[in-house]
């Protein structure tokens, strides 16, 4: 990556990985005319969907109400952030579908008995890789950081 | 924290730390009838407004169009994790007000010549805590981790 191309576009492959190493990001969606975003924690289940369970009411009456939601993760270190972010329709699983989720590596965040479980079909996956500079460190005398 | 009550409520005050202790989150809006969901890196100015810089045409359009934005920021350990989810609205800054946002420590993660420098005004912000098991270890032999 060059200095003056600090943004880079990820594979496809590897916004796939990045989505399988991970189990927490972050799910953006409508109610009403709001837009929410709440931190979810998910898994990936055997044909790439996102999946996860919530207990909260509003959250899955958003997600009844408007179909289309975002999803985010991201990781970064001093140098470099990357970024995925998923564009998909969610709907929530019942019956045979919802109890083949059972065996997914998922935490329950809310501790209730019921869960409502819901997965996110990916219309779009995108991910981006940012070079992270300070310039404003230029500002300053040098110093031992 | 109880075994029996996984989710608890940052106050107001550890919120606003974790804000200005981070730099980097992620921010949803509408644009149309679709919601979208970027990451940002982000200064909080001495108005406690969320600052940031974007080089980018739909997301600034979505902003202008929409001023209905959430923000949210997390960190996570092993056993917990904390989400802090900012509501509130956004809009470009111009003249002395853009002026007085060039001294923020905000990295430039689009290396073009013009920024347009975007404020969120928060209206509301509500911090989470949530404590995280792994039920599934539960269902394998114990091993050495």
């Amino acid at each position: 990556m060059s200095e003056h191309s600090p943004v880079t576009t990820l594979a496809e492959d590897d916004c796939w990985q990045m989505l399988h190493d991970q189990e927490f990001g972050r799910l953006a969606f409508h109610l009403a005319d709001e837009v929410h975003l709440v931190p979810i924690n998910y898994a990936i289940d055997a044909d790439r969907r996102i999946v996860f369970r919530t207990a909260e009411g509003s959250k899955l009456l958003g997600l009844t109400m408007n179909a289309d939601v975002a999803f985010e993760i991201d990781e970064f270190t001093e140098e470099v952030a990357r970024s995925v972010v998923v564009r998909g329709r969610a709907r929530q699983l019942e019956g045979h579908e919802e109890d083949e989720t059972e065996l997914l590596p998922l935490r329950p965040w809310v501790n209730t008995a019921k869960f409502n479980v819901i997965v996110i079909e990916v219309d779009e996956i995108t991910g981006r890789q940012f070079g992270l500079t300070r310039p404003w460190l230029h500002m300053r005398p040098p110093h031992e950081e």
